[in-house]
């Protein structure tokens, strides 16, 4: 029997949940396989982590990840370490030296993927990144395989579990954007510092890596429009769920003419589509192919135990994927799934022309016909107001909260930008977007 | 460019759907492959259905199947002639004839699989069947490859449109059976003879192949429980409503000690847990696995163009699976994904064996302390009641709609007979079975 020697960088949350996954069903994957597995070296700078481990047959420890890559004999390196610089260097190290790679790194693969998949493909390995997006739910595959026969129309996605969690709690128990967010991190959904998920870059990364493997194109990251939950406001969650809406952090990507969105902000979506019953920290991604039709994929996001089933799966998807016929499971190129050089730039359209519905809450002053010269104003630069609802506020003026048909933003921004000059607006206005279907 | 060479026998919908996709999408599946593909025969006993195909360059017309096997150029067989007797004989010949299978029908595989395998594995070619269970949801994929690294521990599924469609508009619109019935026939989604699905014979099928998926192991197929929904009356939709449960038609397989449920019966579930949302002609699996915990896969269970996303995607899976270096698409036979001959025989427990929570509706005659009278019957075969409801009818007698906490059908079956005995009830009783998970 041949076998796969597995080295992994990084012995946090995830390399723990991964060894503990490699031990505990060894003889489920190797059978399924036909092929040994074993984990010839683990890489920490923390030695402290090796403390309690298993004693591994035959395994190295080693403090320093790139002495693991010194080890001839791993062919697949699972990168656990995190963030882009040792991270980077390590991936590109394991490229040259023919390994193939495992990683969850989505911040690394949204930055750096195209230098690293070029490299990989150079060099005939396969980089796998299916933990990387939505845990243990094998997403990536079903884009890079089940559907892989549809142009993709459509991606939208709840993929970060933290800031889900948080509008979930907001709705279902009326709690304040500060009292969700401290008992997410109690509960230790949220981190210390939460700034990634709450501000939507995690869910930036991964609509980004999403978007690629959709359309086949690279795009640059800083081009992605990213707007995160913090100034989601209790109010408007409520209002959203008296028009039969539900606010979630939503991630779209999909041609527009021949640009793309790919886009991260806070949805109105309705209450009664499948993917606003996706609550707490689970994760889901829509897809609609031109064949398939839509599709959802519905998973716990995070987590040691889900991202390392992500982790194993990637790992074995190399050894199947790898010649049989060489025993060191050098792959053909022209396997590569990522074929990184095939690929071009995507360009992504700018958030003011992508057109949606629109949530608008506006504070304004009393006075008769409130409703109609509001709605006449709108009406000048073609923001049609389908629903209306308005009223009053202890401190004598009006709030109105407004649902519009689809424009672009930019003719809401002209409206807004009109009313303010006419010197409607009390306050700045709340403006959410708002989508159908997802 | 390496060249496959496709056959399709059949030109039913599905077969047409098929040979719309590939034309439509040839250039996206050949790039992502670097392979060129071409239909290059087309089987169809019904000469009519060759009318109106736009002219495929090189591709042969045969009123016989099996002379389209005659093509020893051909290297991948699409079976789309439904059935289990020309399909049978029409797979075992392309399969003996080294040809790679792909084939949509359930029926043939829920019965012969452990046959077709086999020889499949024998002649190290491969047998593909992603589009026989839930249209273009990637869910053999996912049990083969994105969760292989987890031991499976429960699959649940709504796996047959025309059932839950009409259980949908039942519940929806409070429709009889019958109504929501003749509805589904008008639409199109159930055949003139409803029987197959209504009677929940193709959902079987379908469960069938998923537990052989999860469990590596062949059932008989005889030995799977099948209820379907033709005894379901609107009143127990409803009432199950007021309850906080959905009557879905649910198929289930998981372990239980050594052996293994599998059951398809409607059930109640709870109208909040994600896949009670499955609506209308949609289909969705649940599958749970030791590490990667609760997913779900959702979308369109049938119809030409889903249906046809699956068949070109195991198409393209085989062309991705087969040697790339040899021309003619030959497998490694330790590549197979069906392990045929290492699988075994599982065994199937007896559905009165099975413990779930239950929904009993009852009429009995009207008397004092009938809730603790009946209540004391159900202690003595360990039934717990947990909600109690009571309606007296026209006739004075009395409906109860009673929830049992989780025991062995065995348990409930024995208190009702005992019932029976006591002259208690004075309609045969509706018994339901309830799960707060799937």
């Amino acid at each position: 029997m041949k076998e796969a020697l597995i080295g992994i960088a990084g012995l946090g949350t995830v390399g723990k949940g991964t060894l503990d996954l490699l031990t505990a069903n060894k003889v489920k994957i190797e059978t399924g396989l036909d092929v040994s597995i074993k984990v010839k070296g683990l890489a920490e700078a923390d030695q402290n982590k090796f403390k309690g481990l298993k004693s591994l047959e035959d395994c190295s420890l080693y403090s320093d990840a790139f002495e693991l890559l010194d080890d001839p004999s791993i062919n697949i390196a699972v990168e656990l370490i995190g963030g882009e610089t040792v991270a980077k260097s390590f991936v590109k190290q394991a490229v040259k030296k023919k390994k193939h790679v495992v990683t969850a790194n989505k911040a690394l693969l949204a930055k750096h993927g195209r230098e690293l998949f070029e490299l990989a493909r150079e060099n005939g390995v396969l980089i796998k990144y299916e933990a990387s997006i939505g845990g243990g739910i094998p997403i990536v595959k079903a884009l890079q395989e089940g559907l892989a026969a549809n142009n993709i129309t459509f991606v939208a996605g709840i993929i970060n579990g933290t800031t889900n969690y948080i509008l979930s709690e907001m709705e279902k128990r009326t709690l304040s954007f500060d009292s969700a967010l401290n008992e997410a991190k109690e509960l230790g959904y949220a981190e210390l510092d939460p700034s990634l998920d709450i501000d939507g870059f995690d869910t930036a990364h991964k609509i980004s890596l999403l978007a690629s493997l959709a359309f086949k194109k690279y795009f640059v990251f800083e081009n992605i429009f990213v707007r995160g939950i913090r100034g989601i406001n209790l109010t408007d969650v409520e209002y959203a769920k008296k028009f039969g809406f539900r606010i979630k952090l939503m991630a779209f990507t999909r041609p527009v003419g021949k640009q793309f969105e790919i886009t991260v902000e806070p949805t109105l979506i309705p209450s009664k589509i499948l993917i606003a019953h996706v609550d707490g920290a689970m994760n889901a991604v829509s897809v609609s192919g031109d064949f398939v039709g839509h599709t959802l994929y519905y998973g716990q996001g995070a987590g040691a135990f889900p991202t390392a089933s992500a982790v194993a799966s990637d790992i074995m998807d190399i050894i199947r994927l790898s010649s049989h016929k060489t025993g060191n499971f050098e792959t053909d190129t022209g396997q590569s799934v990522e074929k990184g050089s095939l690929m071009v730039g995507g360009g992504v359209i700018a958030r003011e022309d992508i057109i949606s519905g629109h949530y608008l809450r506006l504070k304004v002053c009393d006075e008769p016909d409130l409703s109609t010269k509001i709605t006449s104003i709108f009406i000048e630069y073609n923001v049609k107001i389908e629903r209306f609802f308005q009223e009053s506020d202890s401190d004598g003026s009006i709030s109105l909260v407004l649902l519009t048909g689809a424009c672009a933003l930019r003719n809401i921004n002209q409206s807004l930008e009109r009313l303010g000059q006419l010197k409607r607006l009390k306050e700045q206005p709340v403006v959410l977007r708002v989508e159908t279907e997802a």
